[in-house]
C-alpha cells in the first residue's frame, strides 16, 4: 500500500515536471501572448491582457484591503483575480499573497504608498516595454499625488464616517497619510484614516485599470506634468542640471511646504 | 493536416490546464511545502525554501543588477533564480522580469531603494506569518540604513573606481544616494553611482538570504533598533504617542539632520 502511494506520487510529479516545463511554450504555441510593444530588452513575454471594467475593479479592491491584507495587496490583487477569472493561467497560480508586505509604505515604514507599489507592480507584470511601463507608473503617480482623494464611495458604507478628499502631494505613505489627517483632523491610527486607505486602494486600482485599458487600446500615455516647483527643482538638481545630484521625480512631498516649519 | 495541429493543440491545452490546475495540490500531496510558521491569517501555503549561500546570493545579485534591470529585479532574483535550480516550479515560471519597476525608487521617482522593495518582496514570497515577515524586513531596512555600504567587491572588478562605503540614514533612494554621493564627492548619474547600487544589490541580496536562512533554521530574528532619534520622535508621534500622527519606523534620513539647513 505505502509503495503503491509512492509510485502514484512519483507518477503524479512526472506529469506535473513535463507539464509545467512546456506550459510555457504550450500557451505560447497556442497564441496566448499579445504581439509584443517594441520590447527589446527582455525574452520572456509579458502575459495576456484583456481589458477589464475599472468600475468593478474600484470595488473589488476595496473589498480585497482588509486590516490583514493591505493596499498593495488589494490594488494588485484586485486586476490579477480578474485576469485569472478571464484568462485563467498564469494568473491562477500567481502567489499574490506575497504583496501583504506593501502594507503602511512596506511592513508599516511609511515610504512608497502601498497603492501605488500594487499598482506599480501590476503595470510591471503586463507591460514589459520599459518605455510605456514607466510612462503608465508616472501617470499613476503624478494622479496619486495631484488629486484629491479618495473619491471612491463603496456600494455599501460600513459607517457613516466622513472621509474628506484631499490633495496630499506625495507619494509616500507617511506624508500622504500626515496631510490627510491634518485636515481629516483625525490620528493616523483612526478608523477614519484606516478607511481612507481602504478608499485609495479602490481609487488606485481604477487608475491602474484606465491606465492599462488605454495601453492595450494602443492610446499614447501623455507625458506626466511634475508640476512646476519639481520641474523647477530639478533644473539644476536633476539630470542635465549643474548640480546634477539629485534622481526624483517628486520633491514637494518632503521639501515643501513644511521644510522651515518642522523641527 | 490542420485540423491534426489543432486537435493537438486542444489535446496539449487540455493536458496543460488539468495539470496546471492541480499543481498546487499536487505540491503539497508530494510533502513539497515546509509547516506552517504559526500562518492563521492566509490559506494559500508559501513556497519551500532552501538554504543558500549568501556569498553566492551577492555575486549574483551583482551579476543581475545591469542598468536595464535595476536593483529590485537584482535582489528578488538573485534568490528566486537559486530556488528555481534547487527546487523548481514554482520558482521557474514566476515572471522576475516584472521587478524591473523598483529600479531608481520605482521608475525613477527616488522613493524606496529597489533594493529593500526586492528583499522585502522576495521575504514575503517565502514567509508568510505576519510577524516573523515583518521582523524580517525590520531586521533587512535597518541593516540597510544603519551600516556603511556598499561592502561586496566584485570577484572581477570592472574598473578602479573608488566606492566608498556610506552610512545613509535612509530606506529611501533618493535620500540615500543623496547622502552617498555627498561623501563620494561624485554626481547622482555617474558611473560611481551606478557603481554603488549595483554593490548594493550584492549586499542587500547576501542579508536577505541570511536573515531567511535564520528564519527557516528556526532562530528568532531580534526586534530592529530603530535608534534613540526615531524612538523618541515616535514616542510623541508614533501610535501609542500623545499625538499619534505618524506612522513609519524611520524619521531622521528626511527631518535630520539637513531640514533645518534644506531651502
Amino acid at each position: 500500500m505505502e509503495i503503491m502511494k509512492t509510485l502514484n506520487r512519483r507518477h503524479l510529479l512526472q506529469t506535473l515536471v513535463m507539464a509545467s516545463g512546456s506550459y510555457a511554450l504550450g500557451a505560447m504555441a497556442a497564441g496566448k501572448n499579445p504581439p509584443e510593444k517594441g520590447n527589446t530588452q527582455n525574452p520572456s513575454q509579458p502575459w495576456r491582457y484583456v481589458t477589464l471594467d475599472a468600475e468593478q475593479t474600484s470595488e473589488l479592491s476595496y473589498q480585497l484591503h482588509t486590516a490583514a491584507t493591505g493596499c498593495m495587496y488589494g490594488v494588485f490583487t484586485s486586476i490579477v483575480t480578474q485576469l485569472a477569472a478571464k484568462v485563467g493561467e498564469p494568473y491562477k497560480s500567481f502567489p499574490c499573497e506575497m504583496m501583504y508586505y506593501g502594507k503602511g509604505g512596506v511592513a508599516e515604514w511609511g515610504t512608497l504608498c502601498g497603492t501605488l507599489n500594487g499598482g506599480a507592480a501590476a503595470i510591471s507584470l503586463l507591460v514589459r516595454n520599459g518605455t510605456e511601463r514607466n510612462a503608465l507608473i508616472d501617470a499613476l503617480f503624478s494622479y496619486y499625488q495631484d488629486t484629491k482623494l479618495p473619491q471612491y464611495v463603496p456600494k455599501n458604507p460600513a459607517s457613516k464616517m466622513e472621509i474628506p478628499a484631499v490633495k496630499t502631494g506625495s507619494v509616500l505613505c507617511h506624508p500622504s497619510v500626515s496631510a490627510w489627517i491634518k485636515q481629516a483632523k483625525v490620528s493616523a491610527y483612526s478608523d477614519e484614516r484606516k478607511e481612507r486607505c481602504r478608499r485609495l486602494s479602490a481609487d488606485m486600482a481604477h487608475k491602474t485599470v484606465e491606465l492599462l485599458n488605454a495601453s492595450f487600446a494602443g492610446t499614447a500615455v501623455k507625458p506626466a506634468n511634475l508640476g512646476d516647483k519639481t520641474t523647477g527643482c530639478l533644473s539644476c538638481h536633476g539630470k542635465d542640471g549643474a548640480l546634477a545630484d539629485v534622481s526624483t521625480k517628486s520633491c514637494t512631498g518632503c521639501h515643501f511646504p513644511d521644510v522651515k516649519e518642522h523641527p
